[in-house]
């Protein structure tokens, strides 16, 4: 998986920081989370190619989370992009966003396919084949989610020595990739390491924002690989952060741990931090493997 | 009057040029002319304080010239703007924009006015009140005006050797400035260059974007002092020009050589144009005082 950070910034954008946006590329698959003003001309400036994408995930309707998406929905149909559009979020991105594309998107050349988001519950998104996508309902002002993405778990790899010493057919093959054991001519079960070579485990990449601080969450992001969590406060902003459903760098990091991450990155930056040094070394007090990213931040994980 | 390009792309955004939008300031009163999607950006990038924005034009309609409009106001609202704002554009500016301030800026911190612009004929809009503001029907894809922004004539100076001289009372003062003559106790006349110091003559800014070549264009913007015409393509893109109703960069030259123009300006470049100086050369060829502009070019006049 690789994920570039478009923009990092809350509400208010600073010179530096642009809105919410970020684009995930899952087993070649192209994901854009939110789309914030501006979030066309990052994906040009980063050598994105936003023709590729397949689906967007609005998680909330604040506009700094989708005043990008009429622009790029656009400027795809001004390039003749043919290949269907899955646009998920609340309900109303629909409502919101078909209007505008007949307003001013002439004779679109693709379709827009919308599924709307529920809040009550965390939901397997089933439209997207190759990749388990849920969505996690979280806590902010309006109704918001987050999104889990996990690889599906791969096959191993039987290997070559394998086939030619025991002389493995077809269907031996399928066995053994399905996990059944394998016998020699003595009738005694050949080691499974000597025939597969195991698949490297499933990535997964969650995406957290905007939200209170939730204590459960944890629950739904078990073992995560990378996990994204909105830190638009520091701590001593902790009643600014409740009041406004919004967390600091130490609850993000708070989540992380409680989850087992791999890895926490935080952004959603009120505009007030000009550098966000500060943020990065509170949430690494409690998760030593915290970063706080920044416009054109780049992850392989 | 001092104006800052934020933007001189057409439709689709370069990675070193943004869509329509420019601030003019004239008379202290600050303009803004077009708003495509990352004005808010461009505004504070430039150090253009856009609280001090008191109306904004909307020339027509399309998502290049329009979809940094919300973002814009959202963020006005956020810094708790409290003057009114007038937006000036197309009668479907307000369908359009009203909603979404509904939607999308809780409780608006400032009132919105619309004037309503109309085809058939120019129009002075008479909310603007220290600078004459004119509305230029012109032709492209959906109903567009140009505007053309001129100074009210200035007062000439009364000069304070002459109110010692001649003893002036402020009643000769008004009358001097009122342009009538003022004679000697010997009944002479005295010579108005010893009274006053004139004014200088009023300047102008026109914006003409988008249209197709207007040959009759000019009778419209007679001496303007600053001209900004879209030159959308070269000539060798003559019938492209036409077909999609935009101008080449001789077009826009012939259009400020016809007005008697004090100095042309080009914008709107097709992205297929990663240099422009070709264009400008091109502009050059019918009128020698013409400059090809980019995103952050500056000029007082």
């Amino acid at each position: 998986m690789e994920l570039t950070i478009l923009g990092c910034n809350a509400a208010i954008p600073t010179t530096t920081r642009n809105p919410s946006a970020q684009v995930l590329v899952a087993n070649g698959h192209h994901f854009l989370i939110d789309c914030g003003e501006g979030t066309q001309f990052q994906l040009r400036k980063l050598h994105v190619s936003f023709m590729r994408i397949e689906a967007v995930f609005i998680s909330h309707m604040h506009g700094d989370h989708v005043f990008g998406l009429i622009g790029l929905l656009s400027t795809m149909s001004l390039f003749n992009r043919s290949s269907p559009l899955l646009l998920v979020g609340p309900p109303d991105l629909q409502s919101y966003i078909a209007p505008l594309i007949d307003k001013f998107c002439d004779n679109v050349t693709f379709e827009v396919r919308y599924h709307p988001l529920r809040f009550d519950k965390p939901e397997v998104i089933q439209q997207i084949k190759s990749i388990n996508v849920k969505s996690i309902p979280i806590r902010h002002r309006v109704d918001t989610c987050g999104f889990l993405f996990r690889e599906l778990p791969k096959e191993p790899n039987v290997k070559k020595s394998a086939i030619y010493k025991y002389g493995l057919s077809i269907a031996d093959i399928v066995s053994i990739k399905n996990g059944h054991p394998l016998f020699d001519p003595s009738g005694e079960e050949i080691p499974r390491s000597e025939l597969v070579k195991e698949a490297a485990p499933p990535k997964s990449y969650a995406y957290i924002s905007d939200t209170a601080y939730l204590p459960d969450l944890h629950n739904e992001l078990t073992d995560v690989s990378l996990l994204y969590h909105e830190a638009t406060f520091m701590s001593d902003l902790n009643d600014l952060a409740a009041k406004t459903l919004h967390s600091t760098a130490r609850q993000a990091a708070l989540v992380a741990k409680a989850a087992n991450a791999g890895k926490l990155i935080i952004g959603h930056f009120s505009s007030r931090y000009d550098n966000t040094d500060a943020l990065e070394a509170e949430a690494q007090q409690v998760f030593l493997n915290s970063t706080a990213v920044y416009d054109g931040f780049k992850i392989v994980f």
